[in-house]
C-alpha cells in the first residue's frame, strides 16, 4: 500500500524480532490506508497502533475500527492492547506547549502495557517546579523529558535523578529556536552524562526507547536479559 | 581549578545521586590538573577516571598515579576501579576508523565494572559481518552502535534486535560528512524504532546510558527499578 | 513562454545532442503554458512529458492533449511514446511515503520506452524485505533506489548487487530530517562504493541517469558506447 | 595602522561618547602594532586595554610599556588604569575550561574601575553548586554568566536572580556543539526572561554591556541615567 | 493547562525573585487557556499580560477580561498594570515592517510601569534619520533596536550613545536574510561595543532586559543595587 | 585491525557480489596497517588497491609490496592489477587545483582494467576549452566531470554529451565555497538532466560508479546486463 | 506609517544623495499604506515606484494612483517616470520560472529612464541559446543575469563579454536549491572573473547597482564620473 | 600544468573577450607552476599577475621574474604592467585587519592600468571617521569597500554616495562571525540599495568588477559602452 495502503508490506514478525510491533505512522496517509493496515495489524494480534493521526480523521477512524480509541491531544489511534507488564516510565515536560508531544510518548507506552507518571510544565524557568517532581521521576525506570526552546530541562534533571533519561526536543519556540534544532543541540552537548537523544517532536521513538529500557528481561531467553 | 586545577568544585555526590560518578573531561586540561584532580577523586572513593587524555601524557600520568592504567586506543585513564556488576553491554562499530571512540566506551563500561562484547568492522556494506554478530549483540543488555560516514549500522541493527540500541556517530569520513553531521542525522531520523542517540565522537557519553540501563535496580530502594 | 508560456524557447535537438528529449517541468507553470509547450513538442517528435503536474489540472490536460494519459501518484503527464527499447531499470523505495518519488522515476522510464521492475516499501527497518528482492534489482541495467528519514537503503543494497545504483533521497521524514537533507547526505556518504545520487525528490534526475545508463550503445556511432 | 599598525585611525572620543574607551583588539596584530597603538591610547587618557593578546608577547609587551600588567589567563594586558567606580558585576561560569572567557572579561570589568565577583565552575550538572553562589550573584548590578556545551546555566541562574544577566556561550565543547553554536542558540532561545547574549567567547563585549548597566546615572548630564 | 489550560503549573513567586512577573506566552496557546491563565495571574497580582495574542482573538479577550486592553500591532493584551517607575527605556525600529516588534517591546515595559520614547523608521539608508533622534535615545536608561534585513543599526547607535544597547533582530526581509539570521549575526558581530542581543522577534524578550536594567536599585535590600 | 589493521574483517567476497573489489581507504590508516591489508588482498586475488595514502608513506610501501605502483598526484598505491576490459571512460576537470582529484579516479579506473581519457582544465570561464575537448568525452561509456569553486561545468557537459555524467565536485576554493558545499549543491540541482553526484572529493566514488557503467553485460549470468 | 504608512520618514533627498531615489518595498505593507507614501512621494518629485506590490492590490492601486501602470509579472507599481537616460541594461534569464525576477528588474531600470535588452529562457541546458543572445547582451553598459537552481549561467555570460556582470540568484527550484541558496553560492564562488552579485530574488537590487553603472559621469560634478 | 603548471590551457584571449586578462591563482600551486605561468603569460603580452602568493615565495620569485615586483600584506606578484587608464576607484575599508583584502583590490587594479584611492579603518564604530572620507569616495569611478565582523560599512556608504559600490566581506573576527559569512549576509540584505557583493575576502573579483565598471567605452565599437 501506498498513499492508498496498496504498496505496505506488513512486518509482522518485528514485535518478536526486536520487542516493538510495526506502528502505523498516520502522516501523508489516507485515512482509507490507516484503517486497512489497522485492520490487518489487528487481525494478525489483536493490536494496532497509529501516530501522527490528524483530528480530522481520528475519530471517525476510531468508530470504524474494532476495540478502539483516539487520543486528540496525542494525535493515537489505539486498537486492541497489549498486556500489561507493570513496568513504569516517567514523562517530564517543560511547557504547556510540549504537551502533545509528551502524550504521544505516554499514550504509546500505555497502549505496549506499560504505566505511566505524567509531569507537565516544569521548565526550569521556575525550577522548584522541576524539583517538586524528581521523587515522581526517580521512582520510574526510565524518564523522559520533553522541551522546546532552549531544552535545558534534561540536563538539570539528569544531574539529580538514577534512571536513564530519554531527552526529546520539540519544535516548540521561534526565531533561533530554529523548529527545534536549539534543543536538539542542547541535549546531545549535555554537561550531564546519562542523556540519550531522540529526533525533534519524536514522542514515538523515545517511548520506544523507554519501552525497550525497561523491558529488558522480558524477551526470548538470553536476550535483552542486561547481561546477569 | 581550571587549565591549571585551581577553580575545581569536585561533585562527589554525583554517583549516589546519578549512579555515574564525577568523570574527568581530559581536553584543554594540563597534566597537572588530570594529576591533581584524579588524585582528589581516588582519595575520596578509591576511583577515578579520565578521558580524551591525549597519548603524549597518558602513559606518564599512570606511571605518576596510585593504581592507574592508560588505554592509548581509547585515550582513557583509569586509577582503581569500580565493583563487577556482571552486567554485558555490547559495542559494535562500522568500520576500522571508528574503533576509538568504540573503545572509549568499551573502557569506561569496564571502569565502571560491566562486562564487554566488542565486535568491530561490522558495516553495511558488507552486511553478511553485520547479521554474523547478531546473536552476540542480543546477549547484552544494551547495545552501542558506533558508526561514522553515513551512519547506517544502527538502523539495520535496531530491526533486528531487542535490547535497546545507543547510537553514536563518528566525525569519520569526508567531504559531506561534515565532521558527524551526516551521521548524527541518520541516527536521529532511523526508520527502526528504539534507537537513542548521544553526541557525535561520544563514547563517554553512550557508555553513560548503557550504564544507567543495565544497572537499573541497582539504586537505592525505590529508584530506577524499571517500575516493577 | 513564461507562467504563460510566452517566453520558451524549445530545445528540439536535445534528444539527438544527450539521448534525452526536452520534458515539461510543471511546476510554476499554468496549465494553459504546459499545453501549450506539449502540443509544441508533440508537434515536432510525437512526443511531450510534462512533470510535477498537479493532480488538480492533469486529468484534464491528459483530456484536452493528443494521445495522452495522466499518472497521478506520479504527477507525470505523457503524450505519445518513444519507441520500446528492451531495456530494464528496476525501482525500489524504502517506504510507502517514497512512492510518489519513485513512480515519478517509472513512468518517465516507460516514456522513454523501457521497462521497469518496481518493488516498494522494502526498506531496512525490516530487512528480509531488501533481501527478498534482491534478484529482481539484479536482473536490471540500473537501479534507482529511492528513500526517506535516514535514507539507509542504498547502502544496504550496494553491498549487495552489480548494477550501478541511482540513489534518490525524499523529503519524507520530519525534525532532523530536514526535508531530505538528512537522507541526502546518507547517501552521499555512503560506505558502500558504486553509488551516485541526484537531488532530494528528484524522481525524474534519477531517471535520466538510468536511461543514459541502459542507453549505452544506442546513440549515432562513435558516441555512448561503453567505450568497446 | 594595520597589522604593523599603520593604518589604525584612533577614536579617542569613544569613552566620552558612548562611556566606553577604545579598546586594541589583539588578534591579527602584530607586537609592535600593539605596542605602538597602547603607547599612543596611554599618551592621551593614561590607560590603555588590549585582549586577545597570546601568552607568547603578553609578558614582553607588558615589561615595555608603562604602568603595563599582563592577565595571561584572561589574555588581557592593561596600561594604567580607570577610575574606581564601587559598582560589583559577578561572573559565574559553567565550568572550569570556560574560565578564560570569564576571565577576560573580569580583567576587563576591573581594568574599568569595577568590582568582580567571580564564582566558577558551578554548572548545572551538579546544580546544588548553582544554587550555593546565587546570593553573591544577586548581590551585583549585573551578572555575567559563561557556559559552554550546551550552554544551560543562564536560564537556571536567570530564573532565580534579581539583576539582568549577560550570557557569553563558549566554543568549549566538541561534536554537536559546533564551536559555540549549540550553547549560542540556548542562551537565544532561553524560556527565562530577562537574558541578553552577546558573541561566542565574547568575554570583552560582555564586559562592555555590564559596564554600561553598572555606570548608568556616571555620564554627562542627561544621558544614561536610567530616565529618572 | 496545555492547549486548553489544564496543565499550567503558574510560578507566582517569579516577579518577587526574578522582577519579572510570569507572562503568558499566547502563541500556540486557545483563546480559553489564555483567558484562564490570565484571570488567575489578575486574581493573584491584579495584573496580567499575554503577549503573541492574534487579532482574531485579542480584540474578545480585551472585552471579556477584567481591566483589559488589546494592543494590536504589538499583539499584546493587558490586564490591570504594575505601578508607575519613572523610568525611560527608548525603543527605536530601523524600517516601518519592524514596528509590531518594536511595539511589543514598548507595550510590555509601559504594562511593567515604564516610560517609553519611541523613534521609528531611522534605518542607515538615510542615516540623517538615526542622527536626527540620538539625543531622544540618549535620555534612556537603556535603548532597544529593532531592525531586520542587514540589522545594522544597533552598530551605529550603540557607536554614538551611553546607555546600554539592546539589540532585536526581527525576520523582516526575504532571501538570504533567512528568517532574520542575517540579522542575528550582524548584531552578534557588532564592532560597537556595549551590544547585548535577544532573539529574532523577540520584543517581548528586549523589554524584559531592559526593565531589568532600569529597575536596578528597586529590588529586596541587598540585591540588583548596581553594587554600590 | 585499526590503525594498525588489527580489527579489520576483510570482505573478500565484494567483487564477485558487487563487481567492485575491496579497496583499502588510506586516510586515518598507519603505513603498517596498509601494509598489512595490502598484502592480505594481493595474497588473495593477486590485486590490492589502496586510495589516500600519503606522499609520506606512498614510494616506501610501493616497495615493500609486491608488484606494487605509487601514484603520487593521485594518492593512490595499487598492487597488481586486474584484467583489461577495454572500456572507456572519460575524466574531465575544471581547474588545475582539480587535477589531483581527477587522477585518483583516473587511476582507480586504470586499476580496474579500463582506458581513460583525461582533459583537465577546460572550466567554463574560458568555454572554447571544454568545446574543445567534447568529441573526447562523447567517445566514452561514461563522463567524470570534476569541478571545485562554483562547479558548472558538469551543466554544460551534460547538456552537449551522451553518455552517463558522473560529478565529482571539489573542496577548491575559498570563502562561501565552503569546503566544496557549494559546487556540490551546484551539482545537484543542475538544470541538464542525466548528472549523478558523488561526494565531494570523492575521486574514487565516481570511478565506482563509472566502473559499474561500463561494466554492464560483464557480470554472471542474468545480472547487470542492462536488461536486455 | 508602518503597516497603515503612519510610521514612515520619507527621505526625499535619496536620489541626489545617492542617484537612487526612494522606492516603496511593498511586501507586508497595506494597500493603503503603499497609496499614501506614493502620493507623498509623487506629489515631491513627480515619480513613484512600488515593487513588490500584489496581483491582487496592483491593478486597484494603478486606477487610483495619478499617472500609474502596474506591471503583474514583474509586481511593480509606477506613478510618472524619470527622464530618459538613451543608456542600455541587458537583462538575461535562464528558464522561465526566472522570468518575474528578471522583470522586477526590467521595470524598475526602464522606470529609472534607461533603454532594456531582455533575453529570456538561455540557461546552459541548451547553450547555444546563451550564445545567441552574446552580442546583445555585449551591447549594453551592464548586463543582469538571472538564474535558479545551479545558478550556472553567470559563469557562463562572464567568460564571453565585455560589460560588468550582475548576478541575480532566484528561490526557483527544488530540494537541495534550498530557496536559492544554491544559486547564489554559484554566483559567489564563479571561476568567471567580473560577477557582482545581489540577494536571492532581489530583481530591484540588481536594477540599482546596473542604474548607478550606467548612470556613472550623470551626477553633480566632481561625483561618480569614473574617475576620469 | 597542475600543481607543477602541467596540466594549465593558458586563455591568452580572454582580456580581449572580457576585458579581464587571465590571472593566476596562487593558491596550492607550487613556485614553480605560478613562475612558469607568469613567464609564459608575460611573454604573450608583456604582463602577468598573480594573486595568494605566499610571503615565503613571493620575493624570490619576485627576484627571478622579469619586470616583477611582489606586494606583501596583498600577496600579489605583478610582472610588467598595463597602460594607465585615468580611471579612478576608492577602496575603503573597516578595520585593520581587513587590509590585506583591501590591498589586493588595491594591487589589482593599479595593475590592470587604474589610479586607486585608499581609506582605511573608517568603520562603524566612529561613524565619524565614515563620513571624513566620503567625498574621496564620492569622487572614483566605482567604490570597493572592505569590511568583516557584522560588514555594517557598506550599508552606510551605499546612503551617502552616487557610484556603485561594491562591498567585500572578510573572514575577520570570531564566534558568530562563523568565517565571514555574517560579513556576507549583511551586505547581500543591505537595506541601502546600489550595492554589489562579492565572495568572502575576495579582493580580486572585486578589483575586477570595479575595473568593468570603469572601463566602460574602452572596449571595441559597440561593446560595453553604457549603452549611449
Amino acid at each position: 500500500m501506498s498513499a492508498d495502503g496498496s504498496d505496505v508490506r506488513l512486518d509482522l514478525a518485528r514485535r518478536g524480532r526486536t520487542s516493538i510491533p510495526e506502528v502505523i505512522f498516520g502522516e501523508r496517509k489516507t485515512p482509507e490506508a490507516i484503517e486497512r493496515i489497522a485492520r490487518a495489524l489487528y487481525a494478525d494480534s489483536g493490536f494496532a497502533l497509529a501516530t501522527r493521526v490528524a483530528a480530522e480523521v481520528g475519530p471517525e477512524l476510531a468508530r470504524a475500527l474494532p476495540d478502539a480509541r483516539y487520543f486528540e491531544r496525542a494525535r493515537v489511534l489505539q486498537c486492541g492492547s497489549l498486556p500489561r507488564t507493570g513496568r513504569r516510565v516517567a514523562i517530564a515536560c517543560a511547557g504547556t506547549s510540549d504537551v502533545p508531544v509528551a502524550e504521544e510518548a505516554a499514550r504509546t507506552l500505555e497502549a505496549f502495557g506499560h504505566e505511566t507518571i505524567e509531569r507537565f510544565d516544569v521548565g526550569v524557568a521556575g525550577i522548584h517546579r522541576t524539583f517538586a517532581v524528581l521523587d515522581d521521576l526517580n521512582a520510574a525506570g526510565a524518564i523522559i523529558v520533553v522541551a522546546g526552546m532552549e531544552g535545558a530541562l534534561p540536563s538539570v534533571v539528569a544531574g539529580l535523578v538514577r534512571p536513564p533519561v530519554i531527552a526529546v526536543p520539540t519544535s516548540v519556540g521561534y526565531g533561533a529556536a530554529f523548529g527545534g534544532i536549539a534543543a536538539l543541540l542542547t541535549m546531545l552537548n549535555s554537561c550531564a552524562p546519562g542523556i540519550a537523544v531522540v529526533n525533534i517532536d519524536a514522542g514515538f521513538s523515545a517511548a520506544c526507547v523507554a519501552h525497550k529500557i525497561v523491558s529488558l528481561g522480558e524477551g526470548p531467553p538470553g536476550t535483552g536479559t542486561r547481561g546477569d
